[in-house]
């Protein structure tokens, strides 16, 4: 029988990052935790980020992932709001390299195809997907903590399933 | 006699980020250290980013400075580029943060006018004047460190006249 592996799944975000950690051994895959870091847009960016890089840091630590998985993040309205989704980026990647986690990253088609098998699936139908396989009582709750389980569970699936995975 | 105040300058970068330390007493101002961080292109992100962490850190804490300044930058060539950018500035933002540095931020207008008198000054121009001003006896390289070094002149200059100022 295979060693367990444990997954931090991450929807990246400046306001409210989403994370979601399950594990797989043999069949079966795990809810270990959820939830989501928020942080304030009336504050200044470098305390923002500071707290990014704060809680993501003990969430880390206290899950010991073994791989992580991020969502890659494509269209943005306007520059100003892609460098400040680069500037959380680039912190959770300094966060989980710091701490010796491999980082993958996934579009969000791939994760859309691996959690209902359909690339243009809406946002409820994942979180009913995901919520079935999970034997979770709730819909995952916020949006971005649910987007951060879809992730974690793309990579198990991808695992399993070679091919589409792509380390940064 | 005041106090003498030491500014860190940065100008910001994912290849290349130039470092430029001055120091300002009563009506001279000092020449520090100067100089810049290099990561590959061809490397994973992530451990390109602990470089910039890493290296930038070292500097903060081997020159202590008391503020720090940062170059605005506006102009992308895309989005791309914008985000890779921005996962950067989180990593500098974060470093300074993290050592209590405060920081101020520039633009390349200000920088220019400040350094020179003249907003469209071209790099040569302001490469010049600095030198003359920081009594270098070469002009400083590469064009990262002088313009780190510009911005911090930058932020030394608006100390003594108000004005331009913003923290971020």
């Amino acid at each position: 029988m295979s060693d367990p592996v444990r997954v931090l799944g991450i929807d990246p975000g400046f306001g409210t990052l989403g994370y979601g950690i399950i594990e797989a051994r043999a069949s079966r895959v795990d809810l270990v935790a959820y939830g989501a870091i928020k942080t304030e847009s009336g504050e200044p960016i470098p305390d923002r980020l500071l707290k990014i890089y704060d809680e993501l840091e003990a969430i880390t630590r206290k899950y010991s992932p073994h791989e992580s998985a991020v969502e890659e993040l494509f269209f943005f309205r306007n520059v100003t709001t892609a460098i400040e989704v680069g500037e959380a980026r680039g912190v959770i990647l300094l966060v989980l390299r710091r701490l010796c986690v491999p980082i993958y990253e996934y579009t969000p088609h791939q994760v859309k195809m691996a959690v209902t098998g359909y690339g243009k699936a809406e946002k409820g139908q994942i979180q009913r997907t995901l919520k079935a396989f999970l034997g979770m009582s709730e819909t995952p709750k916020p949006d971005d903590a649910a987007d951060a389980l879809a992730v974690a569970w793309c990579h198990i699936s991808s695992r399993r399933f070679p091919g589409g995975v792509r380390n940064v």
